[in-house]
């Protein structure tokens, strides 16, 4: 116990010589690292840097750093990456990377780290999870679609490994019913990653096998590769296909035509969950919850109503 | 001292037991952490992934892990992140964020640490430098443009604070002079920061005083930003004015039109950044070196011969 004029000493002592705590020397006290492990899927994907720096901007506000690992979508990669990270006893993990069957990281859970998931979600693990709203995205897709007069709607599904595909295919079945889509099992074709080389493989099959006048894709990158076949076999965007993309990604509203898309708080997502981390780390026994933010389609030049109509 | 048959049977049944050597267990052994420090000014500069994850595939080759910290171009910033990773005891640093005049870098280096630069350096400080080289390229970008038979050609500079900045602008004046281009002081307009924000509000000053007939950009945001400009004022690109940016970043090659812009080996810069730094822990004394990897113009359609011509 001190006295209230000898704190007032201390503090201004403090700041008239620019003291800042040591986080370090406050982990030995509280016998914590202060490091957090970030896991991403893959670091080129323009979604993910924004969700770092939105998770940075909480955890470096409390004292805490973080330690970033890239498992360029390998679960090899993802087990090494949670082993590294343990060994350097981080005191929680953001993960950005969970397949629906994801052992590593069900592993990794059960050595009672505070882990919180971002995007993609492990079918079984009970895990907190910070995403965008996935069913309202597709939702507002479809039926800006529907609006325009399309009922042929194509969907490139994103892999069915991920709860990220799942869920969003998922959702196009349902609004495609509600809202008066065509129901042709065709028009649904799935890709193995989210990748421009896959929207291109998947989008001529999609192309070639269903006659769509208009694609859902299942995220910005296999709206690119689909865009990309589009413009090689000499047919126009969005005369002859409408294409719909998900994340709103960086340079998007640049293509040509600029691409309609979903947009998610990704800043937001990062921010969120490391907010949620930070808690568990104080109340370690706080029941699991799922954080589903707000998106929101932007309509732009990739969009409009089919020629028949 | 062990025998032959000895070292033997234990490498089979390592093989056997799928041993991976445990890289803290060994730090204790060297008084290393195994942890490296990567600097970084803005993540969501699309050509920073691609650096960290070549950096990262040599230095997980070698039982390293790295620490992430992002500046967002602060100053202040970066000398925390210096401040945060030597508490950790990082066992050293890779450094993208670099200004001419960097007194948290310097202090850094003085403190013993082994430091490689990536891209920027600082004018005094005497360390090693991985970078494209921003002289040839812009030779490739002028010469370009010189025989498409521009003369007029303007330049979008970046940061005078940046050694980048500096060093394409001034191969940008000696490569006009030498291939006959146009000397008007008013071809020049610097920028603040390389963002799509200040090519836009460079590139309207450069328009409205200096009139030219194609622009080669510090980089590509910057040469994004000028493409913002040149749509809104319904002027055609390249037909009204060719444009070059710098770097080809992700999406640049479908850009409206696609931009031509010089392709820098940013794996390759962050791996050899990587090798080298593991080479200084182990001789600290080697001499700092420059390694300027080949850049290459990538000619799409954002270039074509003026009208006048």
């Amino acid at each position: 116990m001190v006295s209230e004029s000898t704190v007032r000493r201390v503090q201004l002592a403090a700041k008239a010589l620019k003291y800042r705590p040591n986080p370090m020397a406050r982990g030995l006290k509280t016998n914590r690292t202060m490091m957090i492990g970030i896991v991403i899927p893959d670091l080129t994907n323009a979604l993910f840097p924004p969700i770092i720096r939105g998770a940075e901007s909480v955890l470096s506000g409390s004292g805490y750093i973080s330690l970033i690992a890239d498992t360029d979508n390998d679960p090899e990669r993802e087990r090494e990456s949670f082993d590294a990270l343990r060994a350097r006893q981080v005191d929680g993990l953001i993960v950005a990377s969970a397949q629906r069957e994801d052992w590593a990281l069900r592993s990794a859970d059960a050595a009672d780290m505070p882990v919180v998931l971002i995007n993609r979600r492990d079918d079984q693990a009970n895990l907190p999870v910070v995403m965008g709203d996935d069913a309202s995205g597709i939702e507002q897709s479809v039926r800006h679609l529907i609006e325009l007069g399309h009922r042929r709607i194509g969907h490139l599904a994103g892999p069915s490994e991920l709860s990220t595909g799942v869920a969003r295919t998922r959702a196009f079945r349902q609004w495609m019913f509600e809202l008066g889509g065509d129901s042709d099992p065709d028009l649904i074709v799935e890709t193995d990653t989210y990748s421009v080389e896959e929207g291109a493989r998947a989008g001529k099959i999609l192309l070639d096998t269903a006659a769509p006048t208009a694609v859902i894709a299942g995220n910005d990158q296999l709206a690119v590769g689909l865009l990309d076949v589009v413009k090689e076999r000499g047919m126009r965007c969005p005369e002859d296909l409408s294409i719909v993309g998900y994340n709103d990604m960086p340079y998007m509203d640049k293509l040509s035509p600029p691409l309609t898309t979903v947009r998610v708080p990704h800043a937001e997502v990062g921010a969120e969950a490391a907010r949620i981390l930070l808690r568990r780390l104080e109340e370690p026994d706080l029941d699991p919850s799922t954080v589903a933010l707000q998106v929101r389609l932007q309509v732009r030049g990739s969009t409009a109503s089919p020629r028949t109509s």
